[in-house]
């Protein structure tokens, strides 16, 4: 919210996780308002930052933040962070103006953006944006959950660790590089990569049935572009 | 997605939770090709409905779908969904042309209208919109999960009948008329209702102390207004 008077406050654009037609107007207008934007890059050959860069209004700073590699463990990414911080700092206090950061996706979603930022001393104003969860689910046709009845979002690695909790029927899986959904044969799955974007790939069907064509699909598809973005909704028969 | 040839294919789009300027571009331009829009409505006095109304580009027919009264229990569920059915297909048997329905926030997330588009043997394109759970954490400035941690989204039924899972931290809850949150007193909670108007309502803190403002100002807003709106965040302190 707010902040203190003499806190500097930054925008937070969530620009929709593909379609740049899944930009909301007020993100729209809030660029229109921006001196600067600054874009945290890993590598020149990000084709997420590419495609961030392409929605920005002419005459628009732009201010790519090298993204610090990260290493394994829990020291590893404290110090990932704090030098992100560190480099927010630094890159903001450079810069006179109106700012703003784009986050891909919305900005609330696995997204350590706000975090860092507010670590960094800013106060944040969010737009919020079209999320891999609701793109898949649009572009599926589908709704998300059944009536009346609960969504679990979570990582393949909390699904591993902690299971399928009771009483939910629906479970989205984002940030999953071990097909996870293979544990849940008879569930039903609507997977989607690169959602939104001339490159999305759809496949759903029972588990047991699709997974060998997702598993194929998948790995031809990430050796192909160097990179994969999936997200994928499990299904339950009835909830339990 | 497809459906056969002949199916006749209709819009669903996502509007927004709340404020005008959620609409996409993708949400506006699929307005723009449009004859006419089905909106369904509850009486006259339906400031939703209202406020969908006012989105829509001049020249494009609206047609309001009276909403039928929905009693209690399964059948009278069942025979509600029955007559919405009934409805949709009568309605969009009389227009010819681009045809669209408008979903408040996010198509997919506690919407029936996709259901019974299908029931009615309609296919659906869908537009994805800001749900209230990303405009629920862009007005907090907040992120909806931890680093790498899992998210519910439930009713306050469900919350109910089903406890809060182990190893999720957030809980999101909508559709809840019985003030649920109060059986957490040492969550976090991070409550708005209104999002994204002119009479949006945020509050947040420890539940044991601010759940009876929360109760009192939402009260009175519901009194005034006559309808409520309210989603909310509960964090725990730690997932477990
Ligand atoms: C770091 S998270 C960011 C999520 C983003 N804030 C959002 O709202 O979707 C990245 C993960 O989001 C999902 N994701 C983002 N964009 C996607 C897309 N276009 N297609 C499929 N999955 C996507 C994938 O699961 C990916 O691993
Ligand atoms: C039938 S559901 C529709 C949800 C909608 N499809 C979405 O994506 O947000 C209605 C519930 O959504 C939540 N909701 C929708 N709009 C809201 C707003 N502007 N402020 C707070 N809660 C809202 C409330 O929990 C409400 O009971």
């Amino acid at each position: 919210m707010e902040g203190d008077a003499d806190t500097r406050r930054v925008w937070v654009i969530g620009i929709g996780a593909g379609d740049p037609a899944w930009m909301t107007l007020a993100a729209v207008r809030a660029l229109e308002t921006v001196d600067v934007v600054f874009v945290f890059q890993k590598g020149d050959d990000d084709e997420l930052a590419l495609a961030r860069r392409s929605l920005l209004p002419e005459g628009v700073r732009e201010v790519v933040i090298e993204d610090p590699p990260r290493g394994r463990g829990a020291a590893a990414v404290a110090a990932w962070r704090a030098r992100r911080v560190a480099l927010v700092q630094e890159a903001v206090a450079a810069e006179a103006g109106e700012a703003a950061f784009l986050a891909w996706g919305d900005p609330s979603l696995y997204d350590g953006l706000i975090d860092v930022l507010r670590e960094a001393g800013l106060g944040v104003r969010v737009v919020p944006g079209i999320s891999a969860v609701s793109a898949l689910c649009a572009q599926f046709g589908i709704p998300l959950n059944r009536v009346g009845g609960s969504v679990l979002i979570t990582s393949g690695r909390r699904l591993v660790a902690e299971g399928w909790p009771t009483g939910v029927g629906d479970v989205v899986v984002m940030l999953d590089a071990d097909l996870t959904f293979k544990r849940f044969p008879e569930a039903e799955i609507y997977w989607g990569a690169y959602l939104g974007t001339p490159d999305e790939l759809l496949l759903s069907g029972v588990v047991a049935e699709v997974s060998d064509e997702i598993e194929r699909v998948r790995s031809e598809a990430r050796r192909r572009k160097g990179w994969m973005f999936d997200t994928y909704l499990l299904r339950r028969a009835a909830p339990g």
